[in-house]
């Protein structure tokens, strides 16, 4: 049971977790930290938090839990904000997509990292944003990736552990360059993929009539275009170096279908779309 | 109002108007044909159609109507086949998603079009395929792009047009090389990308993984990649000319985020993903 948690952030991913806890009896006392009073204001009205204050020193300074849930490129202020305000035994998280340049971030601001602090990645989000996309089941059912690091303590690895099987999520342990591999295969390139898209067929002349002919695979396919170009601008960066490889690699396989195509290789072209309807059928299946 | 109407393929596309069409009662007899049993006496369980032949002459001997909905591998056979037996005043119309290449198999086959020919395409759709997959509102709402050619008359234009409106479907006429510059960009170039990128991820060493922690996101992303790879084939090779052109565009547009994230360049990556995220909404609340 944690006595006061804070929510760095209190958006689609800091407020659902929030309310999740809540709502499994896990949490007693809720402090929102964040800049828009518009956005904590509301929080306090959905029963996300019970305070709220600008300050991340402030809110920290009490706190048993403390989660992180600011976009990456803010991760470093946040953490040298918090770093002589913790409590000793104060468990640390946070719900970044790369978890190496968070773990990076941390070092820069603490120097040697709390025993408290458990670096995290929930599986899990729509393309909605702030306090009033959070929802308390938000986690059931999803994978939480925690990854932590050497200074991590074991008895703060369980109770992280524990916080987010309360909220139904379903956890594994991750090393950090692994996760952020893994990542940049799954989510990150897709979203690469998706952008470029879009962006390309909005450049084109007749983009009014492109977008007017597109039928629901599109509108499936481009959903994750339509997400935060901010967050998404940090999780690049932060993750580049996987994505890179990723990016160059799947332009060779999009090289090897264009090849197939300039040579009318009907056969190669079967070969690669059924090994991808097979791969991705047994996918769902399993999912 | 059509007596006899013959359905070449009764699939997902020709089962499904041969069901709106009968719904909307502009159809008093359908004839069904295939090659496979099963699928034809399913498709006779379910009402789509009232008999079934395995023989295309003697299908559409008698149609007033005959809708071709065979993978566009096929069209240029089954042209051939009811080349000498159509009635003179017979609608022919088709469901293939390249409209230059069956054009040109009906060209090959019929030499001079008959007047009665509309090459048209539905664009809707499912993953599913074979006569269980077809259901009455599949059109509903949706696009019809017909693409008359010359030879076409505007009485077999104006035919058409009235039967995919009677199934609740909103018609567009469109050039035939532009239908199929249209579709390259909006459907067959993300098919593409989908295929890809699944075959890509799946032929890495950790594919297990790999797709054990890909979240909602990806499963719409690759959605289309479990379409039927042998109808996709026969797309690619159909729309070869147009599709090229536009994944070697894509290539440079990829190429550009690729730079941009080598750079650390998050300006950049910034502005293409609000470019493609104003783009998608904006779609999205128009469609």
């Amino acid at each position: 049971m944690i006595r006061r948690m804070a929510v760095i952030g209190v958006g689609l991913i800091g407020g659902s977790f929030a309310l999740a806890l809540r709502e499994a009896g896990m949490v007693e006392e809720v402090v929102g930290c964040g800049r828009s009073v518009g956005n904590l204001e509301r929080a306090m009205e959905l029963g996300i938090i019970d305070s709220f204050t600008h300050d991340v020193e402030e809110a920290v300074a009490d706190a048993d839990l403390v989660f992180v849930a600011v976009p990456l490129g803010s991760m470093e202020n946040v953490f040298k904000s918090m770093q002589s305000h913790l409590k000793d035994d104060a468990l640390i998280t946070d719900g970044g997509s790369a978890k190496g340049s968070v773990v990076e971030a941390a070092r820069a601001a603490f120097g040697r990292l709390p025993s408290g602090f458990v670096p995290g990645h929930p599986i899990a989000g729509t393309e909605q944003s702030g306090a009033d996309a959070a929802f308390s089941s938000l986690y059931s059912r999803r994978r939480i990736i925690l990854t932590p690091v050497e200074e991590t303590s074991d008895d703060a690895l369980a109770k992280v552990t524990a916080l987010w099987n309360s909220c139904g999520a379903e956890v594994t342990v991750m090393d950090v360059d692994h996760h952020d591999e893994v990542l940049a295969a799954t989510s990150h390139l897709p979203h690469m993929l998706a952008f470029s898209l879009v962006d390309y067929l909005a450049g084109l002349k007749e983009n009014d009539e492109i977008f007017r002919y597109a039928a629901g695979g599109f509108r499936d396919f481009t959903r994750i275009a339509s997400s935060n170009p901010v967050m998404w601008r940090d999780i690049c960066l932060a993750n580049r170096k996987h994505l890179g490889a990723m990016l160059e690699n799947y332009a060779v396989a999009l090289g090897s279908i264009a090849d197939a195509l300039h040579d009318s290789d009907g056969e190669r072209l079967l070969q690669i779309f059924e090994r991808a309807k097979s791969a991705r059928d047994k996918y769902v299946d399993n999912a």
